[in-house]
């Protein structure tokens, strides 16, 4: 696999994206990847675009089939001395493609982006029936050291 | 305490912020609250107040004392079908106006700012040693559920 390209998505790459969010134990509960897509898919990925701290990726096979997805989001806070964080979200990679260090290579992108725009922190929420992904995490140097709350509204 | 008042934060704020930042046992090895401040929180501050997508705020009392803060940022992605989100930082309040409700009234502000930005997921990370700040979370109806994880950069 040393053919793939890690790039920012298109509004072509949205189907696709949409059925790596949806091939997943959590993700098939909150997805709708049938086509035509709900509206509400094309409105955040246009909004996505316009946003300058916030990068949408694909990675890419060497016959153009998108394999692999994250979003970066950059921020600045006071805290840590005024430093730049990068939050992680929506890390997949195509299930028939395991095992071949694409996640490696997507997470390795992702901290260099994170190094490029000179950010201190980078973060990332991993759902606790993850166990797989935690110790990936572990593994490139992330530290379990927070839990991570969610709420859902309406 | 019914005379406190959730604002965005000015640049006057900026030391009262960095003091609270830094009374705290995590802040403390981390910031660096002596006057003059550090060049690294005014740019912060300026870049905060630039973006769009963040909001710093701070609670006064009725003496225009900053005794709180919260940092938000909000956040579009595919995943959820294009839902908004909104992650909440650096929440902060004085230790001598403990028990009297003001993160609950500060978190409550937070979360009508999401509802106001459509956003349907808000998110937060807590270090595993804030104990009591997992349980007021939880008291909010935030779920426990993911393991937040960090990785440190130079």
């Amino acid at each position: 696999m040393d053919d793939i390209t890690i790039r920012r998505a298109l509004r072509d790459d949205v189907p696709a994206i949409v059925r790596l969010l949806a091939d997943d134990p959590l993700g098939r509960n909150r997805e709708e990847p049938d086509e035509p897509l709900s509206d509400s898919y094309w409105e955040a990925f246009d909004k996505l675009r316009r946003d300058p701290n916030a990068v949408l990726a694909v990675v890419q096979d060497s016959s153009k089939t998108i394999i692999g997805c994250l979003q970066l989001n950059f921020m600045i806070g006071l805290s840590h001395q005024g430093a730049g964080r990068m939050l992680i979200e929506d890390v997949r990679v195509d299930k028939r493609y395991r095992n071949r260090h694409i996640g490696h290579r997507l997470l390795d992108w992702a901290v260099d982006q994170a190094k490029q725009k000179d950010c201190q922190v980078v973060e990332l929420f991993v759902h606790q029936s993850r166990t797989d992904a935690r110790r990936f995490y572990e593994s490139l140097g992330f530290e379990a050291n927070h839990t991570g709350m969610r709420l859902l509204l309406g």
